[in-house]
């Protein structure tokens, strides 16, 4: 539903295997890292809901790896939400290589909001005016 | 379709983030040990598939977070494989947490299998063998 | 000065990098896990501490890599204490590869002992004697 | 004895540990992120010296954790040259925290540069030139 927002990425030395590709756990690492940058977008950071007493796991994460990512390789995450429920949204991500061109992975990944007391909660107004938000100059960075 | 094999991990301290939770990338390890488990279960090693010339990537994962993991907890990762197709096969995982006694996690994961030249092959009938062993007292360690 | 405890792990696939060996910065994973082992050796876990307000957090580490480590290679890390400060201890391990025969990795770290407002103390008795305990059959696990 | 580079890094909430701190191994990940700005910013990548056959793993690493890091925050690796031998070199690396003000962290490696048999060189005349650049106008990205 959302605009798509897209974080730049280098892959690490450490991100790869001994198969010579980035090992699969990592793109969950891009993944989060692609959802603070989406926030910023949008004007507001992670870090800010945590400290307002919204905290948001991961549920549930699917990722269909198709093509090769490599150490040194730029990459990018383009992420959007996907879905809003009740207490629940989904983010969708397609990851393209810039270094290869291809476009290597897609991914979604299932977040509950949790207030301080680590229970779903509904999704309270507040926070749906934010995450409800097209991304802006109103970027924090 | 196969019998469980069981993988028994202890939580490291640097794989929890500052929610207090095992990070969700984690558990993609978690897996991988499980796999390598599997194989020696049944008598060879994923390190001998790679030195004989055959490569699993993974190609898809999936993961439920239904509870929660914490630092030193004690878990238990069950996979079997659940599915063997003409070049890949899948892996179902299980993890059930000891020390809370509750059943936290679920997922899967698919592999297509590779050789030399990196491209997909016909699983060969002597892999598919191995593939398709009980697990026993022949296990390599 | 103190007894040498030691940790046995197995090598991950995810631990490697595409230089075929363990990536540089895992080995302060293994060293972790080894803190933990020591600790239940002699009778109680860190994490007991941190429910009891006692943080440790490194202010130093040193590694010196020496030789290889690779996929599924089982290692032990030989863990002991090597010095206790007024508010700080020291570690010092060895990393000696089962797989291969060799001594691969010798490194230290210092700890501060840091109580609930995350400011250095005196080590209090009741800590200063777990520290000091010798590994026993009162190991809790 | 070189220029400073300075690399920015956003810390995910992955290399975050229970402490709310970044957990101490990921400095070895930031540091070698930090490598390979060093190289761009002499006009080469360390991605071109493997596949020119030199392998530069890491023999030493030494850290020292001053102060805080957090999730989210703002920090800068200056790097710089500090050593060269007949076949190794030491990079000396000094964390600034831009989000708390502080420098919190100060470290080094040391880099055995090998041929593709994996034994350690003299460090070839046309491999020391690049080490030897001042960082310029020529970089890469």
């Amino acid at each position: 539903m959302g605009s798509i927002t897209s974080e730049r990425i280098r892959v690490r030395y450490g991100e790869t295997d001994q198969m010579g590709h980035a090992y699969y756990a990592n793109y969950l690492y891009w993944f989060e890292q692609a959802r603070g940058a989406w926030c910023r977008a949008r004007g507001f950071t992670y870090k800010q809901l945590e400290e307002r007493g919204f905290f948001m796991p991961i549920v549930e994460a699917h990722v269909r790896y198709r093509g090769e990512v490599r150490y040194d390789d730029i990459i990018f995450v383009d992420i959007h939400l996907a879905e809003m429920r009740r207490s629940a949204i989904r983010f969708e991500y397609v990851i393209r290589n810039e270094t290869s061109g291809a476009t290597t992975t897609e991914g979604y990944t299932w977040q509950v909001v949790m207030g301080t007391e680590r229970k779903a909660l509904s999704i309270p107004d507040g926070l749906r005016e934010l995450l409800n938000r097209e991304p802006a100059c109103a970027a924090t960075e």
